[in-house]
């Protein structure tokens, strides 16, 4: 046993060695009070140590380190700020971190074509800070938006309150600069033209949960911000009401920049939370429904939004008065998740996905699900995209409740799955739904994507593990695949 | 001779009598008369005969017949109206061609949820047509879209007029189902849903001009009509005043939903055509700019465009008075490419795409290869996106210019990947631009792509010898990948 470890401590030295030779020794970790920070990210409930933490300062230190895990076969993955929600930087096989936190620069900006270009360790939120005095912002919008990267966003395919109208970061890069798992540069970039040659790499490469490459830099489409923007609060006294007014609104040919949804627990917490906006304690839903654009055209979409929720049975609804009251309520929406904490010692987080016509019967499941379970479900989400965000309340001290929260959990996607929805909508799958991801696809579904992983991965030593259900059939695919034919 | 002829007669008979089981007789055509007009598609400078063509009922047929050509080798490629700009649906290699037509039905419309479930036979414009009294359409409007089916346009990742503001064909799917090259049927459905786990199979076969897999069923996106649209004519004394004027509108924060350009070579033709409206022949260029949307918004746009256009010294810009005459405009348009028939016997149309910002330098570039070349070239298309459609001018009567309209239309595609744009905007790579393929794309990222064909095509019998330059690495690229990885 001994002996087994020192070997172990010998080999792991002599990577640590070569790699600090690559990135430099000021760029590297290796220490296990360091490697602690790095044994999860935003998914808590399962912890691996890194072999180390490498942080290289450009794309050739990326080529490189890739280039000598493939001649070593030591398994690596790449991290951004470890905000991710479904586990898809937790280094499950002691993998070397490339953390592109030090690749975090703004590189150029281009008005007149609408484009940036930034290191992938560059904050989500500093390219819009960077761009908005001359009247321009980056859409996609995702909660942790003031921490996390562009790279991570890329990877997990990130959306946010704006994406309703916005759409999500697949529908805003332009360009991509990729190390390949052999620790080959690619550039897939396509300048803002709508329809590239070819195979659609950077949609394929945008969302796979850093299992097909590494992003290095990534060109982005920047928007001229709206001239005027107007936001509703809507409180209803049945959650029927506010699921038909969202389908009214949309209906209506009204596409809202944001419309936002809470249910009576989540309004608990939220005004039990940091910011509290004194939203009645006896509605059982609320909207939150932004409109922008020309401001010629906001008066009308707000009337019109207006009167489709009176013909819904609204108990009271105001327009925000000026831009200091529009900040708090969307202060009191974007803290939500957080301030679950002020009812409930722990909260999970689900995210599932339905048709918005599914609304009001997947709302009345959840709704019955908690009650079986006997666990409170408070509901927040992106109405306008059917985009749910279920938060369990639980308490992780009772025995057995953290098992059970899973359970519930589980239950809320299946609910999403059995009516034609999906099991993800922003958060990703990485560890935490790879088994759920036979609730939406079939066998032959799954080997054809992990038929394309291998492609990209032919040794399986960046970020295994994560994605699709184990045991993955991922080796047996090819020859699945000519046995069919031969035998037709 | 005679014998081997003879061979390949019973041969060919012995698959007409096993797909004629699968279609029924009366949806097979082998005879040589009945097969001229399968040997090509809207490309016709190449031609080739199919073994046989083959019209299904339905997906099951169309897997049957799959499966019977795995089982006995025989190439093998849909086809939809055959309207396709770059051979995509030729008959390279005698293949059996799997036509679409007769499963053409509209399945369902879904207005709550936005959503309408088509057979790839039904045509484009029939979908805006049936859904246009609930006050409906669908957004991708190729010039061909009368006649062109959307099966097709989801092959080819179409665009049209409309896509600047609206998006091409990939951002109009929600859903497909696909007969794989070994007769799998698999389902990708998103149900509106805007990002599914797992890797974007929806984007990669969307655009893959038939070479992954036959789509059978698509779920596609309607929109709500917008509540009123506008349009404005600009002429310009000076190309590079209106290509600015592009620029400027769209800086402005406008989206138009449609930024359309011709010049001065081109609006001859215009004039001469079917429709003309009385354009000034003096001029260099014009615009047709065309705002959708909120009525409310709608004039305060107008008046930004007008302003635009005047510090860009338009010589004459006015607004359209009524339905009328903005439909005359569009015809004039729209029926651009074929006019110049009447001011050359033949022309080529070429499709680039470029960043906007580029506009001035490149199409001064194409003047000066059209000067060299001696050959007219007249410009019509998307300025908006930066999507060029220079139309060459040649007499094919006349020995040689044949090959110097291919020639300079290359060289207009080069002038194009230049300056960082690309060689197709939305009519494909197909046969036409095999080769071309290597001004945009390394060898490294092809091989990437031939990767992904190959995983889900091992046999090659699906569409063999399209959309890659040939030789194609395809069979020798996994080798490669390993030897890299090995010797790192």
């Amino acid at each position: 046993m001994f002996l087994a470890k020192k070997k172990k401590k010998q080999y792991d030295n002599q990577h640590h060695n070569a790699l600090a030779k690559i990135v430099g020794p000021k760029a590297i970790l290796f220490e296990k009070e360091d490697l602690l920070s790095y044994d999860c990210d935003g998914f808590t409930i399962h912890k691996s140590l890194p072999m180390a933490v490498v942080f290289p300062h450009n794309t050739g230190e990326v080529a490189d380190i890739v280039k000598y895990c493939c001649a070593n076969k030591v398994p690596f993955l790449a991290r951004g700020a470890g905000t991710g929600l479904s586990g898809g930087a937790i280094p499950l096989n002691g993998e070397v971190i490339i953390s592109l936190v030090k690749m975090k620069n703004l590189l150029s900006i281009d008005f007149e074509n609408r484009q940036a270009v930034v290191q992938p360790g560059f904050v989500n939120l500093k390219l819009t800070n960077s761009i908005s005095n001359k009247g321009y912002y980056y859409a996609p919008d995702p909660s942790s938006q003031y921490v996390c990267t562009i790279g991570g966003n890329v990877a997990e395919n990130a959306g946010g309150a704006h994406c309703l109208k916005y759409g999500v970061t697949t529908n805003h890069i332009l360009g991509l600069e990729v190390v390949l798992p052999n620790g080959e540069i690619i550039e897939i970039s396509e300048n803002g033209i709508p329809d590239i040659p070819g195979y659609d790499l950077m949609g394929l490469l945008t969302g796979s949960e850093g299992t097909l490459g590494i992003v290095t830099k990534i060109t982005v489409r920047i928007l001229k911000s709206p001239e005027g923007k107007q936001t509703v609060l809507a409180y209803f006294d049945k959650v029927e009401d506010g699921s038909h007014a969202v389908s009214d609104i949309i209906s209506a040919g009204i596409v809202p920049a944001a419309l936002e949804m809470m249910d009576k627990t989540a309004i608990e917490g939220v005004e039990a939370g940091a910011y509290p906006v004194g939203h009645p304690d006896d509605i059982e839903a609320l909207l939150l429904i932004e409109v922008d654009g020309i401001i010629a055209g906001i008066d009308e979409q707000i009337e019109e939004i207006l009167k489709v929720c009176r013909e819904r049975n609204v108990r009271e609804v105001k327009v925000a008065h000026n831009e200091e009251e529009r900040g708090r309520w969307w202060a009191n929406r974007k803290t939500g998740f957080g301030a679950m904490g002020a009812i409930s010692p722990d909260y999970l987080v689900q995210d599932g996905v339905i048709p918005r016509s599914q609304l009001p019967q997947v709302l009345h499941r959840i709704s019955e699900i908690s009650k079986d379970s006997g666990l409170r479900i408070a509901n927040i989400f992106h109405a306008g995209d059917g985009n749910l965000h279920p938060l369990i309340l639980f308490d992780s001290r009772v025995p057995g409740e953290t098992e059970k929260a899973l359970e519930v959990g589980t239950a809320c996607l299946k609910a999403c799955a059995d009516v034609g929805g999906t099991i993800t909508g922003e958060h990703g799958v990485g560890i935490e739904k790879k088994e759920e991801m036979r609730f939406i696809f079939t066998e032959e579904e799954l080997d054809a994507q992990t038929q394309i992983r291998e492609v990209f991965n032919p040794m399986d030593l960046l970020n295994r593990g994560k994605l699709f259900p184990t045991p993955s059939r991922c080796m047996d695919v090819r020859k699945i695949v000519n046995d069919t034919i031969a035998t037709n």
